[in-house]
Formats: structure tokens, sequence, C-alpha cells
């Protein structure tokens, strides 16, 4: 064999071992994806994990080669969807044309559109996994806690910037603030997925921003 | 047959009829108080009826002598729950013995150490269904809807009066400050049951009753 045919033939393998990389990373997404929609609707337990193989024609044997468990693929979830989450966080938290205040608020309206646009369904997947499987799996917990964590962190940062701009009262401490911002928006998400309208959203953003958060 | 023998028998006839009612009143109560103890741990998909019927050696035949479907089930759950709720909060809420400020902080402090015994586990099961089953039931969405409505108005009654009595913020009215504090305290309960301490409902209760309820 030449040398540029056998160059040839690799540069042909390499390709064909780079494609079926590829769809393998596409099928394990598209997995993520299918998954993540389905368990923010219908929760951990009402989630099948065969219909969402049957929507994908995903083989079922194909499953295990992605995830070695239900628990363990929940897992992949809350990190795939925290990842697509924070980079639109750390987009609005962080944008120079804003202040402070005004980016908190940007989060919130957009959260609220969200909601009202899909019919109050749905809501936000970490605070309905959290409320479901806090208690039933140490795993999922643990996992939730450290993205809310995480989220309470960015909005902190967003509040401190907002304090030393003199736009946010100083009575508390930014993580005091984070801590119960995250808390009320998370609740009256909830509140708004139960009573089917936007009204404790609307009544969260009037007093959150005229005047808890408010210097 | 004399008439005193018959009046006897009579009288034992009504009274076994009165103790098979009695029985059935209480089967159908424990089913009640069991079933509740563990949807509030467990969520409604997780919770197994046969487990229930086992545990209090009811046939399962019996079930749906009580009970139409699991969904009606959980229906009188929420209904039994709000009737026990209901009560406490009302005796909580009225206590002349307080301010009313006081009052709401009680319910607060209570709710927080119930909490820690429980190793922030279980929460609240109106907000646990909620999260879990708005978007999969109408039938039960409009039951939680009902109580979330019913406890708001309680603690506007008792804001409203706080207000009167110049002990809370007439900035918003009652009805803004009651969803809001509903918001934040349901939201609390879920954060602390997924990071296993009490820290939110701490950081809730000294910004609520120090700084956001003060006149």
């Amino acid at each position: 064999m030449s040398i540029d045919r056998f160059m040839g033939r690799l540069t042909e393998q390499v390709n064909g071992m780079g494609t079926r990389v590829a769809a393998k990373q596409e099928t394990k997404t598209a997995l993520l994806e299918v998954g993540m929609d389905m368990m923010m609707e219908k929760g951990y337990t009402n989630t099948g994990i065969q219909e969402i193989l049957s929507s994908l024609s995903v083989p079922k044997g194909s499953f295990y080669h992605y995830f070695d468990s239900k628990e363990n693929y929940a897992v992949e979830i809350i990190q795939h969807f925290d990842q697509q989450y924070s980079a639109t966080l750390m987009r609005t938290l962080r944008n120079p044309q804003q202040t402070p205040l005004q980016r908190l608020r940007t989060y919130c309206e957009a959260g609220k559109e969200k909601l009202a646009a899909q019919d109050c369904r749905k809501g936000c997947l970490i605070g309905n996994l959290s409320q479901e499987m806090a208690d039933q799996s140490e795993v999922l917990r643990q996992e939730l806690s450290k993205v809310m964590r995480k989220w309470r962190d960015m909005f902190a940062a967003c509040i401190d910037e907002g304090q030393k701009a003199g736009e946010i009262s100083k009575k508390w401490s930014a993580d005091q603030y984070a801590e119960l911002f995250a808390s009320s928006w998370g609740g009256a998400v909830m509140r708004s997925k139960t009573v089917k309208n936007t009204e404790p959203l609307d009544i969260f953003i009037d007093m959150m921003f005229n005047d808890v958060l408010k210097a």
C-alpha cells in the first residue's frame, strides 16, 4: 500500500470514528432534552423511559449504554438543565446595559412571560423535582441542592453589585436578600402553576422591586 | 315476644347498626390518615394503595367501597388535611393573647420546629401535591387551588387586623401581603426540604417580621 493510500484510509477511519462519536453524543443530548421536557411537566416518577425511547426511535438496550439508571439519567438531566439555565441567568444578571435591579426584574419578567406562554404549566424543573424527590433520593437531593446554591450565589452577586451602587437596600446582606428572593420566586411559580394564572408572580414582582429590595 | 324482649332486641339492633356505622367511619378515617401521611412524604404517584391497605389490614375490595378512585381518595385526603390544618391555623391566627404580627410569627415558628423535628422531610401536603399534580390532574389542581385561596384569606384577615392596629405596614393591601407571605413561606419550606436545614425558614422569619411586614 502506498503511503498516500494508507493515509487516505486512516483519514477515512478517523472521520468515521468522529461521525460515530458525534452521532452518539447527539443521541445522548436528544435523550436529555426529551427527558428534561417530560420531567418538567410530569415529574420524575411519571416519566416513562420507554415513552422517551419510542419517541426518539432509540432501542431500549441503548438507554443503559448512556445512563446507569433512571436516577443517573435524572442527575444528568438536572446538570443539562442547569448548564442551559445558568448561561441565560449569567447573560441576564451581568447585562451591562441594565442596572443590577433592572437585571433581576428582567429575569422575573421573562420567567413570567414564559410561564404565561405555556398556560402556567411545567414551571421550574429544579423546584418540581425538589418537591417530589428531595425525600425520595439522596443522590437527586444533593444535585438539586447544589444547583439551588449556585443560582442563589448568582442572585447574591447581582444584589451585592446593586447594594454597592446604592440601588438595593443594605438592611440585609446580599445572601439574605438572595435567599428570600429565591424562596419567594419559587413559591410564586408553584402557586401560579396551581391557580393557573400569573397573579402570584405579578404580586411578587410588584412588591419585590418597588419595596423589599429597593434602597 | 313480650314488649320488653322486643324493645331489648330492637335496642340491640339499633346499637349494632350504630357500631357498624362507627366502625366504617373509623376505617375511612384511618385510610385518610395513613394516606395523608404517605402522600406527604412520597407524593401522589409513589403512594401505593395496596401498601396502605396492608398496613391497616383492610381488604382490597373495601377500598372502592370508601373511594371511587385513587384521585377521589386524594381529594378526600386534601379535604381531611385542610380540616385539621385550618383548625390549627384559625386557633393560631385568632389567638387573643397575641397581636396579629405575633400570631403570624407563632405560625411560622411552629412550622419551622415541626419541619426540624422531622429532619426537614415531608413539608406541606398542599405544596408537595401542587408541584407534582397541578399539571396532571385538573380535579386535584382545583381542590389544591381552593385550599390555597382559603389559607391566603385567613392570613389576609390577620394582616388586615394588624394593619388596622397600626402594627403591620399599609404600603400594600392585606391580600398582597398575604400572597407574598404564602409564596415566600411555601418556597422556603421547599428549599429547606432540599438543603435539609432550616436556613431558608430562618431568613424568611427574620426578614418578614423585622422588615417586610413591619409598620
